[in-house]
């Protein structure tokens, strides 16, 4: 963790103090993994023998993937550090380390008040707590000064060498299963959009009391996505699925991905397909934002109705990719549709502007 | 390497269009160490056994790092890698992968001419040419929509166990020394103002057309740092350096910084630094964007001339820190003098804002 050198440099009290807190907060002391965090030209990461290394990386942008007025700054740091530990759950790693790239204009990093209660201490906190309850600590990054606020963070793993669960690996037969349920992420978009503009949220985001208590626990699942690091790692452990994704951009888009690189087609019954409260079937098909795992299996395997307390649902089944069909259907009263993958497009009106 | 969600994903063909140009050039195909690249959840390493990996990000910012009229697209691409590059030259590791998340205004993301003259494209270019110079593939990343473009640059990188060239272990008695020639990188920021008016650049950058003669090798330092890696790799490898930091932010903040994790004290002599042509003392002493390497070495090393090409140059010595005393002092004709860290402060007015 370095301050970039130029404009970032200027009035470099401000920058030190963000990095002094980082480090301050980062949990690197009970690492075996981190020898070395913030502070050298590199951190130093020491593999487990015999293990991989999964490594992602994720851009967060104000108005792209989150907005000023709706999201906490608490909200937004927990969702920029989810979106890379759902990537790693989808290998089946653990985590080793995050890094974080942390750009910020210039009156979010130097408040008026108190730092302590600034936008970003505040987004900090909320990706360091997610940091803190998967036990990965943050051992380095950089700092600079932008137009808007934004953040790459990027997630190491740790995975058996040549155990990772991959994209690429479904087979014609396999069955199609997904974790938890979907929907519930793209759900709240509308909601979100009407609560903001009634009551006119300030920079800071709306807080949970202008939230109605019969939305909470559907704004939560916007809120704070869990990444499902431990059922990732259990389905791997156990040998149970043969390929995953996960399901960031919405089951229609990520299915066809996950058909693309396996070269495979799929059919999916809609009316299988898990529902979240306050959601309707359109969303689970193609909302984004769920951050559960998409994963096929061999036909034989015995799975369990729930790994680590979450559901796990068949959803469809994979068939051989033929020339000139769709690569994935639906099964519906009308017979066999095409299932286009419209994730984030079909919510180009909702989504966060 | 995916598209992020989020608004990026609207028109999607040309996000698709740039992971496909990237995949195409990536040099995955070499390696043994990046056993899966872009195009999964996550890319996986397999570290060499009884190696450690060695991490760095660097962020790169429009209008910050770099300046649409000042550098041609492909001077900003090989500027951003450089920079993390640099961080494993100081840590004497080899380059294992990279990984970018890059960010960009539509306009420069969807061109209305062809995909190979857009600034991404050219931008990727530079990046990659310098890759591909220190065999370093692109294993991953990340694609999303911002307001200005920007770069964040992942550098992982490969050392034996425990052998990590690092700041911290500098000793009083030790001597100070410096790769190559400093303040070019400086120094060429008040010709570029100048140029950049004259031209009344466009978008594109300065090209070399508009560039005289004479400033040409003064500017190549400027627009096309080259990281010290193989002197990093032979300071390591031959046991020289006892402690070493790379001098992106300029001498007199650099050796601060190595002073300070260290816990030590410095004194130069500046009639020992060596200037680069077309700069002078001052911009050699607090100028950043040189990419040298910093370096302290035991008193009895016989230390080489030149490593790989590239003077080595004794400049100062190590002394034990001293309670109320300036951290790093120079010898002046009217004796010690402080040397306060002023690297990025003091170009403020010439910094590409």
């Amino acid at each position: 963790m370095q301050s970039s050198s130029g404009r970032s440099g200027k009035g470099g009290r401000g920058e030190l103090a963000i990095i002094r807190h980082i480090r301050s907060q980062a949990g690197l002391s009970n690492s075996k993994e981190v020898r070395l965090g913030i502070g050298d030209d590199c951190a130093l990461l020491r593999p487990r023998p015999g293990h991989e290394l999964a490594v992602t990386t994720d851009l967060t942008i104000a108005g792209t993937h989150f907005r000023m007025d709706w999201h906490t700054p608490e909200s937004a740091g927990h969702r920029a550090l989810a979106r890379g530990l759902s990537d790693l759950a989808a290998m089946g790693a653990v985590p080793v380390a995050a890094f974080l790239s942390l750009g910020l204009p210039r009156d979010l990093a130097h408040p008026k008040g108190r730092w302590e209660t600034s936008w970003a201490a505040r987004f900090l906190d909320g990706l360091l707590a997610l940091a803190r309850a998967h036990k990965t600590p943050l051992a380095g990054g950089d700092l600079s000064e932008t137009p808007v606020p934004l953040a790459d963070i990027v997630l190491i793993g740790s995975v058996p060498a040549g155990k990772a669960l991959l994209r690429s690996t479904a087979c014609a037969g396999d069955l199609l299963y997904v974790t938890g349920a979907l929907g519930g992420g793209a759900a709240s978009l509308p909601h979100l959009d009407r609560l903001a503009k009634e009551s006119k949220a300030g920079k800071m985001g709306l807080n949970s009391r202008r939230i109605p208590k019969n939305l909470e626990p559907l704004l939560a699942r916007h809120f704070w996505p869990q990444p499902r690091l431990e059922q990732g790692l259990r389905l791997r452990n156990q040998g149970l699925a043969s390929a995953t994704i996960d399901m960031s951009d919405g089951l229609s888009t990520d299915l066809t991905h996950l058909c693309e690189e396996s070269r495979v087609a799929a059919e999916i019954d809609p009316a299988l397909v898990p529902v979240h409260p306050g959601a309707n079937v359109d969303y689970a098909l193609h909302g984004g934002d769920d951050y559960e795992l998409l994963f096929t299996a061999a036909a034989n395997i015995r799975m369990p109705k729930k790994i680590a307390g979450v559901a796990i649902t068949r959803i469809g089944r994979m068939l051989p990719a033929r020339r000139n069909q769709p690569t994935v259907t639906m099964l519906t009263p009308r017979g066999q549709q095409p299932l286009e993958p419209k994730g984030w497009e079909h919510f180009t009106q909702g989504t966060p502007a």
